[in-house]
């Protein structure tokens, strides 16, 4: 059996003679930066996995993979412009390093690149991985604006925060996991199945994203331990806590100050009251049970897979390794 | 025969009912505000028009027709971001109604719907528009970044233009036609010869609009007559002019100051030097002779084409209807 290592060594050899484009390298050279900075690679890998779960050559399915990591890598270079971020796995982001007019551009090469990846599929597979392309990249669009709408509103509900992060996650998961069984020659219903085992997979995923960025160990984390606090970001583990009417009036309180205005040793402060007040409101473990749930549903799915039993278990072990940085 | 009046009326009314999406309102209302500023919807009435002189109902190309007019748009949307427009047809651009973020993720999903508006086709006819789509598309950036490069640089020669204006406007035109082949069922030598025609006319249009940029009855050009002037943008026309030695150092120099320093007064005054400058340098008639030639180029190449004399009559006044502008 083909090891996730292996996947993803075989997809960075791949990705490197995929993407050669370097004229204007005002367009291109920000391509092959950002596809160079890095990452686990999780959305290609499960492209590949799928495809070998179901019996299938997993080569064949690495074009796709390549327009599914295409595809994520323009999402951050656009969305990192709208956050005016800096930085991205520790490098300048690239509009830092060039200039937004470059950002943009880039990035819609980017995508256009993703679909080109697809061009060697014969006509029917071609077409049923187009459309499902297209449908699950306007999704994650729509993710995101529903992301962008949430930091101006106080009223969002749970349901609203679990359809974006529906919207902004786990659909490009659970297409990059239905390609890899389109590749291999299921039928819709199977297709269907291991889409929702990755709708599950990226809730569980971004949930814990959530749960980490509160009580994650900084030193794992890659990320600033309580960023989304420090931004008064509504998670699902806000929201939780929110919704128990004895801190409500607490927390709205603490996630309305700017952090422009706050020392440093403020913004550590606030930290610890948030993590206070998302545990004893229970929001904590509310959070906690709704990974365990979304990871349960994800591992229940597996179960009923059109695969051997090896590769349950090989499917089963991937999804609770993505899991393993709560415990 | 059907008029150009009539398909663009089909086509308006087909547009409508073909992008309907709403929510998010903050990624939807941008698509539809932009769709909804008019303009002459030349490319999408080219597909039209190549389907019907290609003897298939021109109905079966209005799903194409409407991929490229929303790629178009979608082009407009961040290319206005970039050069931080403020006004598109008259009314407020998307980033200055909205804001930027609102611009480049509209944008984003406009690229994705364009895409889209493919599915209806069968899975040959489909991969068939697909990949020129795309390939025509990354050719459009290219041409951008090309353009955005230019402004710096101030080497650029005159074949390097004509490729950046050939990425930037006539493959688009080009493809527009071209898939209007694809969807009557013609050949590759066939889909070829109506591509080069686009390329041809596309060409002829983009050195008219440099010519009419300096030349235009302000009454009717619809933008700032003298407008490339004001910026120092080193269009064919300045070129050619610059290209004439007696000339080069003096049109160097009036091309180099930066129009925030100077008054309205001086602007014109410049505007009229320029204008001077491009008649004596004989900038100005190389420019209308290489209008002229390509024009030429695209009316040869309607005689080629395997359409009726009726159709190739319907053409050549199509292309000269589009030129007429200029007398």
């Amino acid at each position: 059996m083909t090891s996730i290592h292996d996947y993803r060594e075989v997809f960075l050899a791949y990705l490197k003679k995929s993407i050669t484009q370097t004229k204007p390298v005002g367009l291109y050279d920000p391509v092959h930066y950002i596809l160079d900075l890095g990452g686990k690679r999780l959305r290609p890998v499960m492209t590949l996995l799928a495809a070998d779960v179901y019996g299938e050559d997993y080569t064949k399915a690495l074009d796709a993979a390549v327009a599914v990591e295409v595809f994520h890598n323009f999402t951050l270079l656009h969305d990192d412009i709208m956050d005016a971020a800096p930085l991205r796995r520790g490098m300048p982001t690239v509009h830092k390093k060039w200039d937004e007019n470059t950002g943009i551009l880039s990035g819609d090469a980017m995508m256009i690149l993703a679909y080109q990846s697809f061009n060697a599929y014969q006509d029917a597979t071609y077409k049923s991985l187009m459309t499902l392309f297209s449908k699950t990249a306007l999704e994650v669009c729509e993710g995101q604006q529903y992301d962008v709408d949430f930091e101006t509103r106080d009223d969002v509900t749970v349901d609203e925060y679990l359809l974006m992060i529906k919207l902004k996650t786990s659909v490009l998961v659970a297409c990059a996991l239905q390609m890899g069984a389109i590749i291999a020659g299921k039928d819709r219903n199977e297709q269907q199945r291991v889409y929702q085992y990755g709708i599950e997979l990226g809730l569980a995923f971004q949930l814990m994203d959530d749960y980490l960025d509160a009580y994650g160990d900084p030193e794992t984390f890659g990320k600033e331990v309580g960023g989304d606090i420090r931004e008064n970001k509504k998670t699902y583990l806000y929201l939780m806590s929110e919704a128990n009417a004895t801190y409500t009036n607490e927390l709205r309180a603490l996630f309305s100050v700017d952090h422009a205005t706050q020392t440093d040793e403020q913004i550590d402060a606030k930290k610890e009251k948030a993590k206070q007040l998302f545990d004893a409101s229970g929001g904590k473990q509310a959070t906690l049970d709704a990974i365990k749930k979304h990871t349960a549903h994800a591992l229940e799915i597996i179960e009923t897979l059109d695969i051997s039993q090896d590769h349950k278990k090989m499917l089963a072990a991937f999804s609770k390794d993505l899991m393993s940085r709560i415990s």
